[in-house]
């Protein structure tokens, strides 16, 4: 294993990677579109809100990028996630009073919907004797609430979600609302809990067509995603408060790597899965030291995310008194 | 580009390749669940059907397979493929009187389900005032012909779900249904519309812990799959009609692709895939020759899986009668 605490690890990204990543990245679609929905939602839950003093937004990244590996895409490394903590935290959040930007990967788990079987649509409902179709009485309740709680928010205008699937996309997408999200000081949160690929294959040097399988092996050469946490945290929204997320196999490797990415990035948590027991409990690692978050294990239905972001609100409200908003 | 003639290419998969394929696999789950499966839907379908002599029961494989590269994976690469050829064959293949084995990747698009959005039951449901759920004007068509559709043919049992999501899981569930469908002789087909993955990584030789990213570039070497084509075709289910896809940018190594796979691996028909029209045409290339199938474009919701299905139905019958069933 390589030494984790080498000095060109420490060494922060520079600027012309940075520049050099969105620079060769494809074209984003629908930015104005974006920006838009972005400005709209910041008008309704911010700027114009009668209690600006006490409105807080918070932006949750949730799911795994993909990194394509032929231009005319057949071919990516995905990273696994299933976005459930994304989708758990955002209604907890919603719960907490935040009003929440939901940058999600397509397909993965949406907010109150977490409880339902993979293919609700072919899974819940059958048919009527009138040939009409109507909800099984077994997913009757999850259905309705799934429904009404996800209507609810995006009605009341307390939920916006904007999808992306490449790494180019969700970084591209990511600039936009933290520059959006910078008027809001330290009301705006960070909790960037999606699985953001570490490799990829830069866009000008990717073959345009599917790479061939003749005999032999494949050998691949990918190259370092640039880290955008120190960007987004000295450039983009430098008032936020920052949370990022680190998923390991190994729980040492693990620790290391929290600590690192609140010197490094200047985070103000980090909390620390590893992977098998990430939905038991979590470490939240803060300057303050570090907290183990446990699931209510005698309560039916008890997420992690629930004493999860109370103590994060708590941290926030804390920030917010410390540094003014 | 390599001499795509080469006699190392032209060889045969040596069993021992496919063999050390399979023993370096992780074991399937649910093998004895997937064969009584199996077992029951052949014995309805077939062997205890009244009208034996015209039962044909087709295997259509659909979506990408998954190669993990670390054993408790939290990286892979995936083969892109929204399983909507799949699903739309399954559909038209139903119609046809032919029983289905669909063995579809997770999450991918469903029998019945194509004109659905991409998230149904969020997407297509409202509120009523009583805070009752209903399906939405616009969608109700869509919605109840999904439902009813895909229940009927569940409840009729002619149509047999089984998902996978590695590329080890889906070779060894096609060898469990090949070996199960081998009893049926000419009355057998594959209709192998998955996207299945060139190269893998050999489970053994797999890291156990996620792979870390340190500075520098990440160099991987991927072995080939091995072809298990022609081990379907001479051991697993011998009298079987096997049609197998083709999907590539470029339409010249599309053809000779194509061409290859019939010698090859002895198909009796190749689909040929190009990415960017494949849902207009297709070019169905067999011993007599090469058909380019059509959408009909002017008919409202026409499939090229409308003509394209009635084409392989066709020839399927003409080989049943020359080799006897």
């Amino acid at each position: 294993m390589d030494e984790i605490n080498d000095s060109e690890y420490l060494q922060e990204t520079p600027y012309t990677e940075i520049n050099s990543f969105f620079e060769s990245a494809p074209p984003l679609k629908d930015v104005v579109e974006i920006n838009r929905k972005l400005e709209e939602f910041i008008e309704r839950n911010y700027s114009s809100s009668e209690n600006k003093r006490t409105s807080r937004v918070v932006c949750i990244t949730s799911g795994g990028t993909t990194v394509p590996l032929e231009q005319r895409c057949v071919r990516y490394i995905d990273n696994f996630s299933s976005g459930h903590r994304g989708a758990a935290s955002t209604e907890y959040f919603l719960k907490a009073g935040y009003s929440v930007i939901f940058l999600y990967r397509r397909g993965t788990c949406q907010p109150y919907c977490r409880s339902l079987p993979d293919d609700p649509l072919l899974e819940c409902f059958d048919i009527t004797n009138e040939s009409n179709i109507e909800v099984d009485v077994a997913h009757a309740e999850a259905v309705k609430r799934a429904v009404s709680e996800h209507h609810s928010a995006v009605i009341k205008g307390n939920l916006l979600k904007l999808p992306f699937t490449t790494i180019f996309e969700y970084l591209q997408i990511l600039q936009l609302i933290a520059l959006s999200m910078r008027s809001l000081g330290s009301s705006a949160m960070f909790y960037l809990a999606a699985a953001v690929s570490d490799f990829y294959v830069p866009w000008e040097t990717m073959t345009v067509h599917k790479i061939q399988s003749r005999s032999g092996p494949l050998d691949m050469r990918l190259a370092q995603v640039p880290k955008m946490l120190s960007v987004l945290r000295k450039d983009w929204a430098p008032m936020a408060f920052c949370i990022s997320f680190k998923l390991e196999t190994d729980i040492k490797i693990l620790l290391e790597k929290a600590d690192m990415a609140l010197t490094k990035y200047k985070m103000h948590m980090v909390v620390a899965n590893e992977l098998l027991t990430r939905k038991e409990e979590v470490i939240v690692v803060s300057k303050s030291g570090k907290i183990t978050v446990h699931r209510e294990k005698n309560q039916a239905g008890a997420d992690v995310e629930s004493p999860l972001i109370t103590l994060i609100v708590d941290r926030h409200s804390e920030y917010i008194k410390d540094v003014g908003s």
